[in-house]
């Protein structure tokens, strides 16, 4: 062993923005989870015999099969030899095709433009083009791999005239914008989402939040999840309209995280996306900047290790944007492999096509798994003693609400921990479920939340004995 | 059309550190070369049928075909019905079922850890423990997809003391290293490498530079490429001992940059790893911290699409590798098409295995054209009037000098342009070739070179008769 060495990048030295970085679905209860999943691999005896973590939106990792013919096609382009191979179909040979003959030296294994394939990126614009009955412009879609809301936000500076660029972000909130606000040395602005209302977006929270901020900050950028992450909402349109009003009036760039567009479970719901909203306001409103944010990650096809996904930036200043496109060549190109799953994304077999039938039943599958889960898993927490959770309209999350006997209020202060975290604890040691508490993700003073990942239905039937298993006797022990 | 809106973000108030991103090799001429493209393709006549692009090392854009084995593994994989066809061979079933068992729901569509899948993070370990003959520990090694340097970087505080903190980088640059300590807000200071002697690093040099920084910034990194992009040279151990020991004086953290180590085309030198000779010099230096980052963009299997590479963190004062490993969550994790290519790269064919012999005819043709391409063009320089170009004992490059008359530099000059600039735009222009012009990677004061990376021999034969025409016609022009 090497003696020991006078380290020279130490805690007292290192950036403290990336020090403060905590991300609340990888902290403390992910590593007791990943214990408890030891010592059970090591035989020791648990009330359960699997951890489920339902931490992270992550279908496949629950066992969910994928869509075939998004896999055909991308191991056809990895393996061009396959072309000649008769069990794939000619509509997954096309879309290798496509795929190829935009790569240079046709082959994936080479670099492509730092924004994407362009024939992938003509295709997008179809896509979003057909979704909102309005023309895209391919030249404004980049694809990109889970980087892009970093690689928008840091243009922003970091100040001016001595105050910090303000960013706005809905709380409960998806840590990745918190976490990018502070890498960025940006200062975040929370804005509550009304769980009254089913986690709508209320204005006059925005107007009142934005007036807090701006004693402290100049707030830029409004982020807007739709549907919501962690809060399932699906916004209306004139809710959609309201908020692009205020972003007018406030002078704000607009993010639209919509990469859950696809997981929508109520009938009455309809994805309005902000750039149909917007661009149908007509002036001023539809040449205000956007920058729309879409995923393979999530929808029905789920593929999350291939990180591909693209955003469509609209009305960015033209000299801005020649900036943006240079910052996005210092890393090359996104994985070819996630820019191929973004063509089947938005080029799925058509009608008519040998692979029709089969997309269609795997992607009805995928989707009434989530359906299913989404309403038992509502239909369920309601049953519980003190527990409420709003519909999921859309995404992949629920986040319920529960009123704790004083007697665990107090046993968690005791503990220095918050309820929902002493809740969350328990949880995971007596009945083997990992979720978040949200104490980590933001929630009204006073209320107590959690929330957990949609998961395939018959792991979520299992995961929900165990659940109400565990709230009732938690609910009696503190009683 | 929409009326004219008044942008919020424009280049008075994006971030400055992102407006001054400028990527040599992405730069102007390669908008001239797209712009040559779109008229030969237009069929406008010009004095060549094909502009060729050595700009950025990418063989299999240059019509390299990848290797057959890390396709079949990849493509399994991604298509895991291949591992019942009887067409693909055993070892690659063997690869792809080790990589799928890694996978969280056996897919690799689930996201990973952080920091890799482990089986692949222990078997890159084995690797480099055989490689060097010096255990390595796998929890030491993250996967990564190009941002790797990145991740690393951005762990150093911006400044201390009113200072900022310094990030040694040589000179002719790789330009990442410039563009990554800008965007981080780091001090970017250069040394020159010594091209009197194939460009070795003079610790004289080291100091001198340190030296002179220190009056502006505090050096905390040293950054080494080995073997050197864009100069080709492969440090001697007794080169290498003395950079560390320089390091370990001076209190600067290594890294590393060895993605060239698989491309040595002199058979008297030899790939030393850092790691390797820090480790064998015994205290105090084998306890020092040091970064060594490997890709599979390079060698011999050339997959700069899947994006995907390693690291090696050794010695990380073990509270800083906690907030490492923490802040690496924020992405979730690199592709994994990219994390499997990995596997391929430590884990090829061994003898007796039925791929064998046709991955070791694959490799060896790959390497074989490079050595060839780097021999060739070489001699070719060198034997044009007015130029000298070292020997390319490694990596992808070709960096000459040329000595221009005194009346290019003068036309140069008239035309605001530095002379090396205003040869590669007429090279362009002239010969159809394009090449990354030295004044934006740096050189001695008053010497002119340019950057070419080395392309499939075929290719370079065509690049080198049209190079030695254009040369001799430049020459003449401005005797």
């Amino acid at each position: 062993m090497a003696a020991e060495h006078q380290h020279f990048l130490t805690l007292d030295n290192i950036n403290p923005n990336v020090q403060k970085i905590q991300h609340p679905a990888r902290g403390p209860l992910l590593i007791i989870a990943v214990e408890l999943e030891k010592e059970l691999k090591n035989g020791v005896k648990k009330p359960f015999k699997e951890v489920i973590k339902p931490v992270v939106a992550d279908f496949q990792a629950m066992g969910q099969p994928p869509i075939t013919f998004v896999r055909q096609v991308m191991s056809i382009v990895i393996y061009p030899q396959l072309l000649d191979d008769p069990k794939f179909p000619d509509d997954a040979k096309e879309r290798a095709r496509t795929i190829l003959n935009g790569c240079k030296g046709g082959s994936i294994g080479s670099y492509t433009e730092a924004s994407g394939i362009e024939i992938i990126r003509r295709h997008v614009a179809e896509f979003i083009g057909k979704r909102d009955g309005i023309p895209s412009n391919w030249e404004d879609i980049i694809l990109c791999a889970g980087d892009g809301i970093g690689k928008l936000l840091k243009l922003f500076s970091k100040e001016a005239n001595g105050k910090k660029t303000g960013v706005m972000i809905p709380i409960p909130e998806y840590p990745l914008y918190s976490i990018l606000s502070n890498e960025y040395d940006l200062h975040q602005v929370g804005y509550y989402l009304d769980e009254s209302q089913n986690w709508r977006i209320n204005t006059e929270e925005l107007q009142q939040s934005i007036d807090e901020a701006k004693k402290v900050c100049i707030p830029k950028v409004l982020v807007i999840i739709n549907p919501g992450n962690p809060t399932g909402q699906v916004l209306t349109r004139e809710n959609i309209e309201e908020i692009i009003k205020f972003a007018y009036k406030e002078n704000l760039y607009l993010l639209a995280d919509e990469v859950y567009q696809n997981n929508i479970y109520l009938e009455d719901f309809k994805f309005h996306s902000f750039k149909k909203v917007m661009t149908e306001m007509g002036e001023p409103y539809n040449s205000m900047e956007l920058a729309s944010f879409m995923s393979c990650s999530k929808g029905y096809i789920c593929e999350c290790g291939c990180r591909g996904g693209f955003a469509e930036i609209l009305n960015m200043c033209p000299e801005v944007k020649v900036v943006f496109n240079k910052s996005n060549t210092v890393m090359l190109c996104p994985p070819t492999a996630g820019q191929a799953c973004v063509e089947l994304l938005v080029r799925p077999p058509e009608k008519g096509e040998p692979s029709y039938e089969q997309f269609i039943k795997e992607k009805k599958a995928v989707l009434d798994s989530l359906r299913e889960g989404a309403h038992l898993i509502v239909k369920t927490l309601n049953s519980f003693e003190g527990v409420s959770c709003n519909n999921i309209q859309g995404a992949m999350y629920a986040f319920p609400q529960i009123r704790f006997p004083q007697k665990a209020i107090e046993a968690a202060k005791k503990q220095h921990q918050s309820p929902d975290k002493l809740y969350a604890i328990e949880m995971l040691e007596n009945a083997g479920i990992c979720v978040v508490p949200a104490d980590g993700l933001g929630q009204v003073s006073g209320t107590y939340h959690f929330r957990t990942t949609l998961i395939p239905i018959q792991k979520m039937k299992i995961m929900l004995d165990r659940l109400e298993a565990f709230h009732r006797e938690f609910m009696d022990r503190y009683r």
